[in-house]
């Protein structure tokens, strides 16, 4: 018998196709049965006529702390975002604030729907302990930068606490994390690639954000950041790469189908990144959603960036009937098998990360065309409840694992502090 | 003594500034005093500590009635957006379904916080019922298409409507609205310019929304648009152009301080319409934020238009200094003024069409930058109060002065009907 029925749904799924009148059985976190017809028995049953069952949406590219920082950076060039705003104060971040910016991000991302992030940061084990408390899946990989001292303890500290906390829970996984080319020389990256090996996990890092790093890269290293990276092995992991904006038409050749480019559509607007050749190539690459950072962002919502994504592709292509509604889906359900999860469909065998949309409010009605409705119009209004292995994070328009006003309130609290006591001293210059 | 009282609140003014810790005085409708200190005593008194207030937002440029096509032309260049999807469909709309669709958008905008709108459509007199009833404001321009029959009789039943109504409430105004000039030939623009200037209104309508419509204006008249609408003498009255994406320099020279650009980034960006010139000369124009119809934009959103558009602004101009949270602020301020509206700032003397904001959420919090949460996180879950002429028509994050839930019923039966019965005879092509 299943623990919990969601009854009388119509299903999306990763596909984006329709199944009308559905009940999702769920037994022990695991999809058991998506039936039509007569209800079966249940522990308990959740009503979703009239609601859209799909999969969990996926933000692969987060550093959810800098929620700390939302709003904190407006207005500024990509360097003076780095080097005069956010890395100074971040310098000064405790493990508790990067504790309580988790919380506070967690919350905003069931909010919108969100059941795995992949995060980027350091302090991680921080993040770890918000991550199990609040039934949230995600992945993390601890941020290395690799210039200046104590970058060898920076990779033994990572790979500890992997291996700590690796298998504390289903719900957390890891990966190691250099923070990018241009701040991991080379012994760095293949000493961590060596390290990621050992441990059998895969790497997280940003590269080719910007042309600026390509054309800086060249200047210094003769290579593309991408060649620099295949340099040191870091294709022979599985990889994601944030945000590969400016890759080049010869840096194909290096990705294999366990390299994914997390697409953060609405900081490349925010920051004036350029076109890039992300929407270019994107039918030759893996491409899931990410948020990024709120730091440069301001949301932790995929829905939105997978908008974006659609907008800026029809835009730059000068093609309204390409970068279509199915398309947008797909890349929010990609996260889903960039981060290797049993999630991200609504079948049987899949674990029960799902979220439960009501589209019938002013914003979203009528529903002539449901992935409209999703890709174009909703918003956190429209989720009615997220769950995590079968478990609700998000019930009857409610966050409801975890006290979000307390939340809310302590990450207030925590920003406070840390700006009213000004700048610290940057790590590292951009 | 005041009726009503926000008390405690933030000020963010129309310029985009901040004075902490103010009550807002509201009697008859109108601001009586913004003060410090002391509360006087007050028929009603709101509190508003920790949330924000600013006058309310305004739509420049929507179709109301076109909820009911939302998400219904998706994926489609604008040739088949027009022709095979909309102007089909919308043959059939009934008087009916107009006031039906108005109300739903009606609702949707007031979720949105704002207070008035410019519409543009046909069957005004069902929306004028729908704006009466429901307590927003709004300028009407009821759509003349000016080719094929009918079209005299179509221009003497919109100044009709105009007289009939102008003075029924003084919430609703009216602008004579010639469709565009590539459906309006040169001497039906002059009649209806003739007409608006005997009515005392001005004209709002569709100009340059396209390349292709410059290159067509110009190889079948010798001229842009904007030079046609200045030969049937457009630019003697107040002016509303949507979109006029695609101007060119030499019609800069039409420009009067009473011609306004409603710009709505999102169908520029869904349709694909490309960059044109509307960022590069916007400080040689008056822009104000409109979000056009939910059959191409799919929300009627002011405030994620003007995310948009600073978006847009720095991606194209790539500076992400440029198209600064202030110069958004004062975009979806200026909707006030190019309606010539007695609205547009918090301050003594202006009518009481505010917005109260609650940015203490889980999407905005920390509140480092007021602006910042608002055009780069906010969503309707973030408008608390929205009030015009000081009554309430959504209070405590519900909409109050119509009946949501059936205004969003009715409009979903209508749509479920429209479609049903299938496409009519399409008035004209595009």
């Amino acid at each position: 018998m299943a623990d919990l029925i969601l009854a009388h749904g119509t299903v999306i799924n990763r596909e984006g196709k329709l199944l009308s009148d559905r009940h999702v059985l769920v037994r022990d976190g695991q999809i058991l049965a998506v039936n039509e017809g007569p209800l079966p028995a249940a522990g308990k049953v959740v009503d979703c006529t009239g609601c859209f069952i799909t999969p969990g949406l996926v933000n692969l590219h987060t550093h959810t702390p800098m929620v700390l920082f939302r709003g904190f950076a407006e207005d500024v060039s990509i360097n003076d975002w780095f080097n005069t705003r956010i890395w100074p104060y971040e310098s000064r971040l405790t493990p508790d604030d990067v504790y309580t910016g988790a919380r506070l991000a967690i919350v905003e991302m069931i909010e919108n729907g969100v059941t795995a992030f992949a995060d980027h940061y350091f302090e991680a084990g921080r993040i770890a302990d918000a991550i199990i408390e609040t039934g949230i899946r995600a992945e993390l990989s601890p941020t290395i930068f690799g210039l200046g001292e104590g970058v060898e303890e920076a990779i033994d500290a990572a790979a500890d606490l992997i291996q700590q906390r690796r298998n504390e829970n289903s719900r957390l996984t890891f990966r190691m994390g250099p923070h990018a080319p241009y701040t991991c020389p080379a012994p760095v990256l293949q000493a961590i690639v060596r390290r990621a090996k050992e441990l059998g996990v895969g790497v997280h890092i940003h590269a080719s954000e910007t042309s600026v790093q390509v054309t800086e890269s060249l200047r210094d290293q003769g290579m593309t950041p991408f060649e620099v990276l295949a340099g040191a092995g870091i294709f022979d992991l599985p990889v994601t790469i944030a945000h590969g904006l400016w890759l080049e038409e010869s840096d194909l050749r290096f990705l294999t189908p366990d390299t994914w480019f997390a697409a953060c559509p609405k900081t490349y607007l925010k920051l004036a990144a350029g076109e890039g050749n992300l929407w270019n190539f994107h039918d030759r690459l893996n491409v899931a959603i990410g948020t990024d950072g709120a730091a440069s962002s301001n949301t932790l919502n995929p829905l939105e960036q997978a908008r974006l994504w659609a907008l800026v592709g029809k835009q730059t292509s000068g093609r309204a009937d390409r970068f279509l509604l199915e398309e947008a889906w797909r890349l929010l359900m990609n996260g889903h098998r960039a981060m290797g999860l049993p999630t991200g469909d609504v079948s049987e065998g899949y674990e029960a990360d799902l979220v439960v949309w009501d589209l019938q409010q002013p914003n979203t009605a009528p529903v002539h065309n449901p992935l409209a409705a999703l890709i174009y119009s909703a918003e956190s209004r429209n989720v009615r409840d997220v769950l995590v292995q079968g478990r609700f994070l998000k019930q009857d328009f409610r966050v409801v694992s975890l006290d979000a006003r307390e939340a809310l309130a302590a990450a207030d609290h925590a920003a406070r502090l840390l700006f009213n006591e000004g700048p610290g001293q940057a790590k590292v210059t951009y």
